[in-house]
């Protein structure tokens, strides 16, 4: 990389994917020539912290992305729908973190580990995929290269945080009215969350699948480029704070032994194993938050089906499934000299 | 059924389902001439409730079978060992709720609205599943028997009380620590529950399954009687008190549409199906503590394989999973004369 630096803008600065965006970019030193936090009004005014330096929050506006290069997208899908036109047209790349253009066909859906070739085909925007699928396909890739994915059956177990800050203090609020004997109020999410365990994220289509289901559904096959690849889920919210885990269940092609594709995922990038049963080594949220890898576990032969393989993968949401994966992307247009 | 009344002994009468045992026996009104609560050292002395009454809790022995028709045995696998032979001894029949008989095959392991019939074939032993079997073949057998399922994929969401009273307040003052702001204390589970999803329920076999994996793949072939049947498990430890819930896929013989399968199910023995996804209608286990149904939602059609079926399988693990299936199996065991 040369030493050019950049004028990156973050609009959904004051959100849960906004903030850990502005943790991100510091710790991967991100080549920042001037950083500007945008919001709607409803947070414009406040102050985020980057390097330890407050930061005014401005109010996002269709001038705001005069001299931006690299526009960070994470405050909603319509919002993503109103303002990347306007970044676009004042000559930024939009880095959207939002659904609203991750399956237009123009639109070139990427996780750097599985097909960072796609960036170059963008005209101005680059969506970033559905969090629980970013982690999925990061672990996935090298196993499809290496034994062809027939069919993926994967249940998940997703953190509130997914939803937004909102649905983060509305799991303390339920837990710490349970502690005191109050009665549990559920406003934000579609059912209570405390010791509970829902099957809805996002709404559901006619089909009986929720969008979120279909997210994964679909954008597996878009960033892993092959259409045949087979998918089922069932999306859960459970009362986590941060991080999703994935049962994830694959019919090969050709057989495997847990053995060869625990090497095979120790080598891939952006994939941790940790996978020593018999020591009580495995992942879960507890060893995720924080971190870019996703962690990887439980690999083991599935004799119900001819090559079946199960794992269990574990990420941070609010950074591989959302801010380190955005970020990876820029990283990728400076590399690849497309800015 | 006569007027009879019957000599009823519980082993392990102050854990979780020894305490919902005492329930269902009075919920259901079951014919009892007395009732023994039994337990090791550690609890007897104390005392239980059964109709509002207090009962004192004796120390299990080798002769404290005399004159009991039926024993409830929910102590843990190796107490079960020791003591069922005393009790069919003694003349009892003995309802073991421990992994210790389940698979012997000269030992029926039954849930009556699917095998009631092998009941008969008892030798004083009867065995009740495992609890994350028990609701997903009440629910699956139906479709077996209309459709036939070649495979089934489960994960599962567990609660602590599967893993008894000890894992309950594990859970409960974890909670209690992270809202008073004090260090979390794990000491029960394998790893810290609260906020998080746990792979790991009873421990690693070499294949790197789980005893409780193997139990829903093993279980559930016996129970339906069919060995055809392929079946591979997920399952995971989540913060809930009480409730299993289960993200189930199904690859059958014969094509259905979710309508077919909601109708069929709805007629159902020990089915409700809950699933109006346009209304938010789906189960989750605030639905289901302290009732004897388990719950049926978000059917929906698979399309990634032929004939792919998807629903979401929950039940209070106390109940169906435990202490109302002994007593439907007792239930039965008069219904059929054997008694």
């Amino acid at each position: 990389m040369s030493d050019k630096k950049y004028n990156v803008a973050v609009l959904g600065a004051t959100g849960v994917v906004g903030k850990e965006l502005f943790n991100v970019l510091e710790e991967r030193h991100f080549p920042i020539e001037s950083l500007l936090p945008l919001a709607s009004s409803r947070t414009a005014g406040s102050e985020v912290v980057f390097k330890g330096k407050p930061l005014k929050v401005e109010l996002a506006g269709k001038d705001s992305f005069k001299g931006v290069d690299i526009a960070l997208f994470s405050a909603g899908a319509s919002i993503s729908k109103e303002f990347a036109p306007y970044a676009v047209k004042a000559g930024a790349v939009v880095i959207d973190n939002t659904s609203h253009f991750r399956m237009d066909p123009e639109v070139p859906l990427v996780v750097p580990e599985v097909n960072a070739h796609a960036i170059k085909r963008h005209k101005g925007i680059i969506a970033n995929p559905n969090c629980s699928t970013a982690q999925m396909v990061v672990a996935l890739k090298p196993i499809h290269d290496a034994y062809r994915i027939k069919r993926i059956v994967v249940s998940t177990y997703q953190a509130v945080s997914g939803w937004g800050k909102e649905a983060v203090d509305e799991l303390e609020q339920q837990v710490k009215a349970w502690v005191s004997g109050k009665p549990i109020e559920t406003k934000i999410l579609p059912k209570q969350i405390a010791f509970n365990a829902v099957p809805q994220i996002d709404s559901f289509v006619e089909s009986g699948y929720t969008k979120e289901e279909l997210k994964m559904i679909n954008e597996t096959k878009k960033i892993m480029e092959d259409e045949s690849i087979a998918v089922t889920a069932t999306t859960v919210r459970v009362p986590v704070f941060i991080g999703h885990s994935e049962a994830v269940n694959l019919e090969l092609e050709k057989p495997c032994s847990a053995k060869e594709v625990r090497s095979l995922l120790s080598k891939a990038p952006g994939v941790k194993v940790m996978d020593d049963p018999e020591n009580k080594v495995y992942p879960t949220v507890l060893d995720c938050v924080g971190i870019d890898d996703t962690l990887v576990g439980r690999i083991r032969k599935d004799p119900s089906v001819e090559s079946g393989l199960d794992l269990w993968i574990v990420s941070d949401n609010l950074r591989k499934g959302a801010a380190t994966n955005a970020v990876q992307i820029a990283e990728e247009l400076i590399k690849q000299g497309l800015l």
